[in-house]
């Protein structure tokens, strides 16, 4: 691993305890049956080991979109054109991208990086231009990112991180856009996890059966291509790339070593999560999972990593959307764990 | 049926399905692949037609908690004691309990109506008392209600609806409390879709295996007494009780016969939304579920309703608070169809 990548295996920060422990005391003592709030009470307890605080809150949340260009697109891979990846990034800026709207419901500020659209993108209203290059290039022939964009894509995701920490974020929700980036990430989870594509590939933004068929082909045919029986996890985030998918693995591993709690969303940012856990195990400490989502796929993966998510309501959108949905689910287990009574204060009888 | 229930069959609102169209067609012009939007997109329709509106939207919700005692508290059945329906009631009032954490949270209003806790209650800030009698009889060995008794627990249901109906309120949630409910509900269940007892008994708010197994000795006790293959869904009512499960009934049948959204909470919501669906069918067009409880016996009941309920997060508190948790996530699926641009307007490129 050159030196630039050493961060990677910084420790995480240890989760004290002691909170955990003292939220479970409070929980039993709230004017409910003992464990009648369900994962409600797993949530609020996480939050005050998290926050080191007897009233977790969680009032200041970070949307952070990643958006890149895949040079596997060219393969016909999606349903949708990939000037849709520049179209969406305008979008987002403009408001009217679902993520957007989830966002300004729950007062989250979102903060899209284009980490490489094939063209350049003027200057938009919260988009921070980071282009690594034009798209990646087609992982069905070559690497889809050489060695210095893999670094500098971890290394944005690492400061996004970062700057989240100087302004006391308590959640990082970290999306995605990129026309083909369920081809990408589908190919990264069968390489992390031995699988063939028939396995971990879905119908991303719509295809039909055929197409599916054919994106598992294409699939099947770069892992043959690429065959290493021995690469290691950054080769093959290197190799099946997606500069957004590199970004949300930096930004994960940087959030729990800083120990902010991530809220994770659907397919690819759990692709994202599996990356960051095989690199340093001890993130999954720090992180939800906000969805079951409706690409197939993503239930084994959550399997695979040993992920429970809170919903699923046949949701299969990226953006963050699903974990920007969730975060309403997380305050108020929050608020019922600082404002209900104790069946002290409420003169409730116990069982 | 006497003369003062007849109100019960009156047709249902009929839902105007031109809405339900145009809606659909909206939610395929906006700016994510058709569909990936999952449950929202539903949500967003059914709101979209129930409210005739193109702009749906949830501005205006009610939660209404109804709370009585049971007489067959007295064998046992629940490991809390019945001092504990009238503390809650108090703990309502005093914005202590969980439910309303929540309905703060959502900025709902909470209204409790005592339909009749064992002792009266000393008057209290946004709590009726329209106590129809110190708790029911216990029915192991009696009716629980005796007729008037039943007549008027499902008038104050209808009046809520009514109420509401003239505050323009868009969504009801009923809620309830009553130590040893869930053996009243379990036991109506049971007698509706011929079950035993074992099939839909479950351990309420924190029974251990013993407490089980001698809850569903007694429901099989009580259903042998009672013994009637052709009672109506009306005697079964009236046999074994539950004051606040008769309101809940009236309320939601009203509620549907005046085109008010029902969004239902846990197993005895469930068990009061299975009343109201048997004594009028249609009134189930105006329901949502909002969860799959952890109490054994509401999946299956959620089954042979065939209703598909929005989340599953181990809750087993009732009070609504399920149902108010889900809130925000029909308000963010209103948002998004109000908010977010379509194709056209944001200039995405179509599949």
């Amino acid at each position: 691993m050159n030196n630039s990548l050493k961060w990677l295996d910084e420790s995480v920060k240890i989760i004290n305890s002691k909170f955990t422990q003292k939220a479970q005391e409070h929980q039993n003592n709230l004017t409910k049956p003992p464990g009648s709030l369900g994962e409600l009470e797993n949530i609020a307890i996480k939050f005050s080991a998290w926050q080191e605080s007897d009233r977790p809150n969680l009032e200041k949340i970070q949307i952070y979109i990643f958006a890149a260009d895949h040079g596997i697109a060219r393969e016909n891979v999606s349903a949708f054109p990939q000037a849709v990846t520049a179209e969406m990034v305008r979008n987002f800026a403009a408001s009217g991208a679902a993520i957007a709207v989830l966002a300004k419901f729950s007062a989250i500020p979102l903060k899209v990086l284009n980490m490489g659209t094939v063209s350049a993108i003027e200057a938009l209203p919260s988009v921070e231009d980071c282009r690594l290059g034009a798209g990646t290039e087609s992982f069905l022939t070559a690497q889809a990112m050489n060695s210095e964009q893999l670094t500098a894509a971890l290394e944005k995701g690492k400061q996004q991180a970062e700057l989240a920490k100087n302004q006391n974020i308590q959640l990082i929700i970290a999306g995605e856009m990129g026309i083909a980036n369920t081809t990408s990430a589908a190919a990264i989870a069968a390489a992390l996890f031995n699988l063939s594509a028939a396995d971990i590939a879905g119908k991303g933004t719509g295809l039909d059966q055929q197409g599916l068929l054919h994106k598992i082909q294409i699939i099947d045919k770069a892992l043959e291509f690429h065959q290493n029986s021995e690469a290691s996890t950054l080769n093959i985030l290197q190799t099946f790339g997606g500069f957004e998918i590199a970004a949300m693995t930096g930004c994960y591993v940087r959030a729990a070593q800083l120990g902010i709690p991530i809220l994770v969303d659907g397919f690819i940012s759990t692709v994202a999560a599996a990356l960051a856990i095989k690199i340093n195990p001890k993130v999954q400490q720090w992180m939800l999972f906000a969805h079951r989502s409706a690409e197939q796929g993503h239930q084994l993966l959550l399997e695979l990593i040993q992920a429970e998510p809170l919903m699923s309501l046949n949701l299969r959108l990226g953006e963050g959307s699903a974990a920007a949905l969730v975060v309403p689910i997380l305050r108020s287990a929050c608020a019922i764990h600082n404002q209900m009574a104790t069946f002290e204060q409420a003169k409730v009888s116990k069982a």
